[in-house]
């Protein structure tokens, strides 16, 4: 039964992705997080906060009333401490993963098929083949087998690569290492891809030691968190390694450091999760979760608050 | 059984490929197409020819008692006009299929999310985020269904992308679609994918009426043969439709090409089958192939002449 509770969502046309049955007998308002929040928002009792804009937890304290707070990116630990104990929450799990694995395959290819390379002769107008790298037959070590892990899996699977997924515990049937495995792993990866969350455990998870433990050559990408890389390492590693990184420490890159003219470093500026999959999946749970939520069910993606 | 046959090959380091029964009884002479041609090449019998270089084709009229030529190429239409009509040819088909589809998944991921723009960026030292377009979800028309598009589709099925195949006839089991369709399917198209060989039929495949027949921002890829674009009709082109091509008309492009800096367009020098997973593809088929040779054996990949 609709409950006529008011909710505030960051999308103005759920309209045709909901159907006929919009809005399901809830009053909807809308702030994407471009502007001022509206005023007078005592009585909304559902937020979806705005995704890729500075401001987007915002309305977050005028919002006295809030039951549910939904987030659209996977991680939500910048938000937890800003919402009350008892307020619901909700991630965006599963609506990055194909955009995220398709950048870090992107990464891989650039770096591999040396595509920086290319476009820097198409600048100077010079025609100069040679021989390029592949990510067929490579050996990749993928750590982090999460969603977004296993949908770079599939894809490198199908590139005809051998991956080998490393996680926090081993997953033997599914041929997971535990990260205990690392330093065992890494002399004999050609790439290494690093797409784990930020948590004390990951941050300098490549540090300076295990760099030095990968093969020259090796490629190393970052679609995780920049924190998981000990960047000053890693700069001091270029020219013998080869790195693609989304996501890199600090972030925005400062136009002086030296990440940015590092041989054999390939930068994009945390761009892996927003691309053109993202909205259309992202309106889709948003409306799948609004009529849950005024049938009285309970929402997916809720996250378990300690 | 052995037969002391003569055959002149490209690689020094078959041995290893081999295993311990080489060199199957055959005498081996190298030549890898750098410097002239060893003298004295009246008795051999079988040559694979040099790959990816300029005079790969010069030993051969020095070659009276050749009976099998082996090329490593997918295309032998360059070879067949310069060798005797009872002369077995055989081609390079399958070493090429991983290499080439992974390049043009790489021009394709290149184009969609924008990665000359964050090499241009980077070489700026600016970080500057924006949305991108994606693959995943994206309508795929996939012209050339052969060896290499088969390669392509896996890649991009994987890729969460729709894949529509067209060849010169269609395979309704298959769900590949007959070229005479192309001018049905065109408007549908967010990207479209040519590899097909050089022939009368597919030089100018998509002209100018056919490229208009694309809508607003679809991606143009090609990965076969240069001809099978009209170049002019592209460069005008350019700016409504983007393009990420490996393979031009004509080869190599001059410097004073329109086509280098035309907006939207992105170019590799054909460098899409020659990867690091051709040389040993191409070792195991030759020591294949020797294997056959020495033991009287039909050979693999032999065409059909006419
Ligand atoms: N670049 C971008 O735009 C972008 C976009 C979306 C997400 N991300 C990042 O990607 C991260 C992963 O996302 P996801 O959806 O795949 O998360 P997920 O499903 O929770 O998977 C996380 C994976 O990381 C592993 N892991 C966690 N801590 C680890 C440690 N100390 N050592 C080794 N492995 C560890 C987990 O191991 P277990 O399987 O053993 O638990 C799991 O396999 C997110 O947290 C986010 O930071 C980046
Ligand atoms: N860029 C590079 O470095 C590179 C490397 C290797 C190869 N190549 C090029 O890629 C081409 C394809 O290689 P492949 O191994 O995939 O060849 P293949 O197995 O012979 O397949 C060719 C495909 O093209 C289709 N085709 C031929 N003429 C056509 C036409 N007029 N209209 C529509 N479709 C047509 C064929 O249709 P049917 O299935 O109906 O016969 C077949 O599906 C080669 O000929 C070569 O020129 C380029």
């Amino acid at each position: 039964m609709p409950t006529g509770d008011r909710v505030l969502v960051p999308f103005d046309d759920l309209a045709e992705v909901a159907g006929p049955e919009w809005p399901f007998g809830l009053r909807v308002d809308v702030w994407d997080g471009t502007g001022d929040p509206p005023a007078d928002l005592d009585d909304v009792a559902l937020h979806v906060l705005p995704y890729g804009v500075p401001r987007a937890y915002e309305a977050l304290d005028r919002l006295p009333g809030v039951r549910i707070v939904q987030s659209l990116r996977a991680g939500v630990d910048e938000l937890l401490p800003l919402v009350g104990p008892d307020v619901v929450v909700a991630n965006g799990r599963g609506l990055h993963d194909a955009s995220t694995a398709e950048h870090a395959l992107a990464l891989i290819l650039a770096a591999q098929r040396e595509l920086p390379r290319w476009v820097r002769d198409q600048d100077a107008r010079r025609w100069d083949p040679h021989f390029v790298g592949s990510l067929a037959d490579r050996r990749v070590l993928l750590v982090g087998a999460g969603a977004i892990g296993g949908a770079i899996a599939r894809r490198l699977e199908a590139c005809e690569a051998q991956v080998v997924p490393v996680a926090r515990r081993a997953r033997p049937d599914e041929g997971v290492h535990a990260i205990d495995d690392l330093d065992r792993l890494l002399p004999d990866a050609e790439i290494v891809v690093l797409v784990v969350p930020d948590t004390a455990d990951t941050r300098g998870l490549l540090d300076a030691r295990r760099l030095a433990l990968l093969p020259d050559g090796a490629l190393v990408v970052n679609v995780g968190r920049g924190s998981a890389i000990d960047t000053a390492a890693l700069v001091a590693e270029a020219g013998r390694l080869r790195a693609a990184l989304d996501v890199v420490d600090p972030e925005p890159l400062p136009a002086d450091h030296p990440l940015w003219t590092a041989p054999g470093i390939l930068i994009t500026p945390h761009v892996a999760g927003g691309s053109a999959t993202f909205p259309p999946r992202a309106r889709r749970l948003v409306v799948e979760q609004l009529r849950r939520f005024a049938a009285g069910q309970p929402l997916a993606n809720v996250i378990e608050r300690p």
